[in-house]
């Protein structure tokens, strides 16, 4: 059997996540779906770097899985991709040692999160950005991003859902880029907790509302209490830009 | 009662067309709803430039209607853009002379059409472009492009469903612009026929792949006869991008 790591492209906003459920259209779900179908009606299981949330998107997924099939390398982009829905594109594909492990070996992590600005909402972006019709002070919420690089207990940053215990996080940066009409966060640190980077984008976008300050954040930190920060920023405006190992 | 004319913008992957139907959603039913709930349950009708097909886009759709509503101009985008569902916008509202029709004063339209390309699907642009992964001879498909520029009986690039009995339209201007990995031809002319454009990028796509000489052009459009044309090429790559009066 030879290990395969692969690197996934979708569009969430046609599925119930990443994550395989019995009866809801997921990403995994449809790619192991054409894996079964490629090897002649065999299951093959695929393990991701992690999950996504329903319409949360990915450029950079990243998953791993085992096959005796002797299909080369360069071609299996072809023969998975003739297999999936047009919302999945596997982008690469390599083969690997036995021992790499797509969410064990994960060393860090880059989300992206769209805003869409400006006085109406571009219907083409609608699922692929949050809109947001409202004046940001940038500058506020560019102060407040700073303090949130370093590692950090997020429990405050955490969907209650979660099962993790361990909430220790590390941001090792943030940065914002502006666009003509759209925001583009980009968070990079070793590991995101459940609703992470969409309760950060909530608690920002107060920042950049006045109804929060910027320097109220370490506070916000310290207190490990999900009621301190701000709203859960919606799923569309979320992309898994990339895996690092 | 005034008359409006307003500009939309529409994703229309979401619908079956423009034109209201019975049972299935549609980008004038949906407009009209909208236009119903503003007047407290009043009907009130709307006149487009013409319909699109499901699935086809507009940036720049027009569409007039008589209200007696005391909204400013500038307020009524907002007021219809609340009430509208996120796949609908309307950009601009301007109140305009009860002479004034959206079908029967246009004096020109602009559609455009995308093509994606490459060697794999763009998973973010399966419902805004046509992807072609063969290689595509673009000098030759210019020197095509030239033959529909003129006015003629363009019966060969016409649906067999149409209605209409004078096949006879001017072209003005056919332009292939070329952008990383997209291919985007702009149409400009005095009217289209039912499925023109598509019908044009399906045979224009037979000669990029060397199926059809540059210079067959002339001799298709004179065979008045559908089957001499390429394929319906899909509706997804189709944008109404403007309407002149």
């Amino acid at each position: 059997m030879q290990r395969y790591k692969c690197e996934i492209i979708y569009d969430g906003s046609a599925y119930c996540g990443f994550q395989i459920q019995p009866k809801d259209r997921t990403v995994q779900g449809e790619i192991e779906r054409a894996l079964k179908k490629l090897h002649k009606g065999v299951d093959v299981k695929i393990q991701a770097s992690g999950r996504t949330d329903a319409g949360v998107h990915a450029v950079g997924q990243v998953i791993h899985f085992d096959s005796d099939l002797d299909i080369p390398i360069g071609k299996w982009e072809l023969a998975l991709n003739t297999l999936l829905p047009h919302e999945i594109v596997v982008a690469k594909t390599e083969a690997v040692s036995n021992n790499f492990h797509a969410r064990y070996n994960v060393t860090g992590k880059e989300y992206r999160y769209f805003i869409q600005l400006g006085e109406r909402r571009d219907p083409f972006k609608r699922n692929y950005a949050y809109y947001y019709p409202y004046p940001l002070n940038l500058d506020a919420m560019r102060e407040a991003m700073n303090y949130f690089v370093g590692e950090f207990d997020f429990t405050s940053f955490c969907s209650a859902k979660t099962d993790k215990e361990d909430k220790i996080r590390k941001i090792t940066s943030m940065e914002l880029i502006e666009e003509e009409n759209m925001l583009i966060f980009s968070f990079k640190g070793n590991g995101f907790l459940y609703n992470m980077v969409r309760i950060i984008i909530g608690t920002l976008l107060d920042v950049g509302r006045g109804k929060k300050r910027p320097d109220s954040i370490p506070a916000i930190i310290a207190g490990k209490d999900r009621k301190l920060a701000g709203k859960t920023a919606s799923a569309n405006g979320l992309y898994l830009w990339k895996v690092h190992y």
